[in-house]
């Protein structure tokens, strides 16, 4: 199985499920100067604080791959959910991944810059969006078993986050993609999820190193199936 | 050309552009009662203060057709907009919507039960979400003229909810589709704009009464044909 050879790689939402697995399956291995940040993505002037931190730990090098993986989860319908669930599930979910491209883009603008590889690809610079099929409005009638309002509302909007900004970033090099991956067993998916973490992430893992300029503004699964909007 | 046969309707943004339009051709004209209610669609409890003098206003019957008609549009690319400007439009935009149709929920029901009518139908109970064709994911890269970042992810995630209240609402007798009035000679659309308002609402008002449950959760332009997310 081909690895994704990005040297530097920034993951939000590591300390528990699907991201403390990425972390430590692939990132840990492969990056023995890994350096944890704190960082709650809900907050514009902590994102801010943290590129800061991260632009001082790269010693001038540029930053290969952004995964936006940190996002809330809350059980919700349409009768119970307020304005003030809308916007909290929006800003980790939707907000967070906007901020922080636009924190780390000079790092992934250097990685592109730096980078002698052709086209797009996670090794070059890339921004990737965990998404999640419950984002898809087009499937909604098939996964219409929670409702989920406030969480559907933000990856929808994730889901046109990430393809504008493969139109936007694109041009620079940078490839973006969002990806759903699968139905796991974290504590957001719960125990009675189809996926183990560790068969998600093998799958999220396989899936990064194929991805090019043909993937650009796609939203994927975790076995890189296209997942229509 | 057949028109709706509603007996009451709100419509919020009725003060100018597309929602004046549309009161004065349809709405006044036919209902002498034109009450008009002063509404903040950002503010929650205005939204619930809006419904209790409404449903005074009723007399006991219910609402036929509620159509969110009030947006903002703020011309931000992914650079310049922040946190603020996301959350700002998403609450006009996405969140006004969801809690205009909490708040007439009552209201609409009781317009469904009272209703003869078969099936869904604008002349039974509605809710019409007016969306854009800026807020189409798989349209984007055609209509990627302006980024206008915040204002495209709220129409995506007005567009999901949309979906929900259709798939939610439907089984009590209630319709709830999106309809995109084209780009219209507005103070949000410009005198660039394709059409005018009157030409806009005419449109609108043709595809309103021809609505039925095969309709049902859809996103439609102004002369009744489908847009995909
Ligand atoms: N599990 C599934 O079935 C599934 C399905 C589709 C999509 N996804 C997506 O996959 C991603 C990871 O989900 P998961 O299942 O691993 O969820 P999880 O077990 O609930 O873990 C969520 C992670 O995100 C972090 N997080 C939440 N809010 C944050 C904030 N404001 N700032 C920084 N970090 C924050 C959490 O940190 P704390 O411990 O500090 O809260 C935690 O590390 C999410 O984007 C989710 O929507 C999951
Ligand atoms: N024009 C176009 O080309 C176009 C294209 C696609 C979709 N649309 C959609 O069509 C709808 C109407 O647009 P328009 O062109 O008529 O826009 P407009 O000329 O800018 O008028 C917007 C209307 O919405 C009201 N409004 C804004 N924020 C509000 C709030 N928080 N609470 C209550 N009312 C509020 C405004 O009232 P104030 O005067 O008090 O601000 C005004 O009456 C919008 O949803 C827009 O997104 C328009």
């Amino acid at each position: 199985m081909a690895a994704v050879r990005a040297r530097s790689a920034l993951l939000t939402g590591s300390n528990r499920g699907i991201g403390l697995e990425l972390e430590l399956r692939d990132l840990a291995s492969r990056h023995p100067n890994l350096v944890l940040v704190k960082l709650d993505v809900a907050d514009p002037s902590a994102i801010v604080d943290a590129a800061k931190v991260v632009e001082g730990k790269l010693n001038g090098a540029g930053l290969n791959l952004l995964i936006n993986n940190a996002g809330i989860f809350t059980p919700v319908s349409l009768e119970t959910v307020d304005s003030e669930e809308m916007i909290r599930s929006y800003k980790t979910n939707a907000v967070g991944p906007l901020l922080m491209a636009q924190a780390f883009l000079p790092l992934l603008k250097k990685a592109a810059q730096d980078s002698k590889e052709k086209g797009l690809s996670c090794n070059k610079a890339a921004i990737i969006n965990i998404s999640a099929i419950l984002g898809s409005i087009k499937k909604t009638p098939e996964f219409y078993f929670k409702p989920v309002i406030s969480y559907r509302c933000s990856k929808a909007a994730l889901n046109m986050l990430t393809r504008c900004q493969a139109l936007t970033y694109g041009e620079a090099g940078i490839l973006c993609v969002a990806l759903h991956p699968g139905w796991v067993k974290t504590d957001m998916g719960t125990q009675e999820a189809d996926l183990t973490v560790d068969r998600s992430v093998q799958g999220l893992l396989s899936v990064l190193p194929i991805l090019s300029e043909k993937h650009n503004g796609m939203l994927l699964n975790w076995e890189g199936k296209a997942i229509p909007w």
